[in-house]
């Protein structure tokens, strides 16, 4: 077993260090010897060899399961130590057929019917609303934040992720606004509560989130102006000047995106502006970690341009600006990890420790896909006119300068009675 | 005839005020006679049956060979009419199978090999530079200009997209930069006089862009910090810290984009960004117009996103931002054909009537696809790491600012003798 993991690591590890504790009681170490060590251990020989055949799913059940246990550093250290190698992360064969097979089988099992994908919806979103809260800002922003400097805080990263999304989608005062995937609601308040959107429909396929978001809009006085529903996007009706999507297109799978962007389209006006967020990978459509389908997003999948491109080409929509988020879905992912950690007695309390090194893992996996591989976040503003954004991007710091002016005046006018934007 | 004339433009024309001379003699009205009116008159019957039976090639011809001549209003007018229509532009089904077949014709005889790709180049580059005078800025710079206001010049929109340009390129004192087809020097000559780079290369396939450019470094005193070459940018070697290449993309044709973006990658260092600027289709991949290809730019293809992004994400290379720039070359258009018509006399003296016909189509022409059809400008900025480029877009603007300073420091430095950075 020894000589296996010895091929297996030495490969991978070139620089920094790493001690792993082998199934045979003997210690081997890998790396240059610099920066600070990480130590594994194998509580078996099966653990070990499930790693070393087939990583990208066996790595996140075996530490779930505590078979591979981090002994020294965590679990995030040594994801780290094994991307950041000068050969980058490189597959044996056997790892290369693997994942060919599962390419095939993704492409010919997966379907997200109305059916599957409140299902799918429901085994993330729905779970204990206590859970987000110990790891989320005060507005419950799932999604990427957009660090406007290195030492922004979480809080003002999501802050400064609603000004952007609202600055690029354009909201003229009196817009009526769709957002597909709502979550809890804290984006459509936003654009009525604070961007001036005249009418907001907030449509999500998660009970909790449904609920939650419909009690934030009572609570914020809101409840005239934003409208949330417990609905599938393919299900809307209407027209609506203005189209947010936040998170939600990596649920819409890999044959739905077609249906996606035709029916954006269809409830786009015709001077209308959409603005789609979504988690996308830079090197080229590929199929997701099988460890996050089986144990997180089932059924999700993130796109590539390349993929989407044919799709929004063809339905009509003209690609009006693409932003290319880098990095900042990493640092929002090292925020939530370590508020998590801190919290993490209570996340026990509510679940267990199985299901807490679980929800660890994915902090800590995501976040070295984003650090050190290939995945991104693309925001994409869409238009049915070339002219319905404005032709240069200078309207969006002018737009934020605004919305920040407009978040102060609220702060001000209803601080005896609390925040406007109710906090979940 | 008279017929098939009815047919053609009572389809096309609902809106707007058309009459056409039929070879009968007899006088044809269409649309519903608003706006200002078009009158065109055709030289004989089987001019009349060309234009029907294939528009997108015999317009131009017609155009050029006085068989179809607009009285009334002119030809950018005749094409604005034709295109903006309520039910835009609908082609009968003999227009579309002429297209697959065209389409699948340029599929298979398409080549840019190095022999073919200067005989390209020369055919449009190699024109009498005093034709270019007529039209172009004082930098001659022939490409997209980017209009800041819908006021500003054209001198003031082509310095403004230099500056676009070099702050999208982050470039950096003393980086070594390539600028992949040239022109005639003057964006490589603001990129080391202005934008501080140390050391620029300029390629070119045009003999006459060549000696312009080196004439031009040499009496700018900037012979050492700028060289050009005539050389084919896949026989470029070395490394380079910025990569720029601006409205030359669209002469790399259709199947050298792969190669393109994989030797782009070899010549980046690895902390290194590019910024591609290049026409393309914002609906799908499509091929050359046939006039224009014919008689304009033998051998060019522009490109659809979803057919570029392939390539770059096969290429190793990382997409950091889009900008797409709808409109900023109708109005360049727009401004280069009224120089061009004010100065036509002289044109007629350097060639003859039926080159300045031919030039006056394409500029019309062109303007019309830019302003009415599927044509943008894609400002693609590429990296080999995520983080080459920063995280948030507000360095652009800081970047034109601080630009905008040093050419106002440098235009007070040497008013004495002149323009530092030397007009051709």
């Amino acid at each position: 077993m020894d000589w296996l993991l010895k091929l297996a690591f030495d490969q991978l590890v070139e620089r920094g260090s790493l001690i792993v504790r082998a199934p045979s009681g003997r210690t081997l170490t890998f790396g240059n010897g610099q920066g600070a060590p990480v130590a594994i251990r194998f509580a078996d020989r099966r653990a070990a060899l499930a790693l070393v055949l087939d990583p990208d799913l066996k790595l996140g059940e075996l530490y779930m399961d505590g078979r591979l246990v981090v002994e020294q550093g965590g679990i995030y250290e040594f994801l780290e130590l094994v991307h950041d190698q000068p050969a980058g992360l490189k597959k044996p064969l056997l790892g290369r057929l693997l994942d060919r097979a599962r390419l095939a089988l993704r492409w010919l099992s997966h379907s997200n019917g109305a059916a599957r994908s409140r299902k799918n919806v429901a085994h993330h979103y729905d779970l204990d609303g206590r859970l987000y809260d110990l790891f989320l800002d005060s507005d419950r922003q799932y999604s990427c934040a957009y660090y406007e400097s290195p030492e922004a805080t979480l809080e003002e990263a999501q802050s400064a992720k609603r000004r952007h999304i609202a600055a690029k989608l354009v909201v003229r005062p009196g817009d009526r606004v769709l957002d597909i995937g709502c979550g809890w609601g804290g984006l459509g308040l936003y654009l009525a509560g604070t961007a001036g959107a005249g009418e907001v429909l907030g449509v999500t396929l998660s009970e909790e989130q449904f609920a939650t978001a419909q009690r934030r809009a009572r609570e914020a006085g809101l409840a005239d102006a934003v409208r949330f529903e417990l609905r599938d996007y393919r299900a809307v009706e209407g027209r609506f000047d203005r189209i947010v999507s936040v998170g939600m297109f990596e649920h819409v799978g890999l044959h739905n995106q077609r249906t996606f962007f035709d029916k954006c389209k269809s409830l786009l006006t015709e001077d209308g502006v959409m603005l789609l967020h979504t988690i996308g990978l830079s090197d080229g459509p590929w199929f997701t970690n099988p460890w996050i389908d089986k144990y997180i997003f089932p059924g999700g999948h993130l796109p590539a341009l390349s993929e989407l491109l044919p799709w929004i080409e063809k339905s009509g929509l003209v690609l009006t600006d693409v932003e290319i988020l880098r990095l900042h879905y990493a640092s929002t992912l090292r925020d939530w990890r370590e508020r998590f950690m801190a919290r993490r007695d209570e996340a026990v309390k509510l679940y267990d420790e199985r299901f807490c090194r679980m929800w660890e893992f994915y902090l800590a996996g995501c976040e070295a896909a984003f650090r050190w591989r290939n995945v991104v976040v693309f925001q994409l503003q869409l238009a049915r006119r070339q002219d319905a954004a404005p032709l240069t991007r200078n309207y969006i710091e002018q737009a934020e300068d605004a919305l920040r002016r407009a978040e102060a005046d609220a702060g001000r006018a209803v601080r005896p009675e609390g925040r406007r934007l109710a906090s979940v």
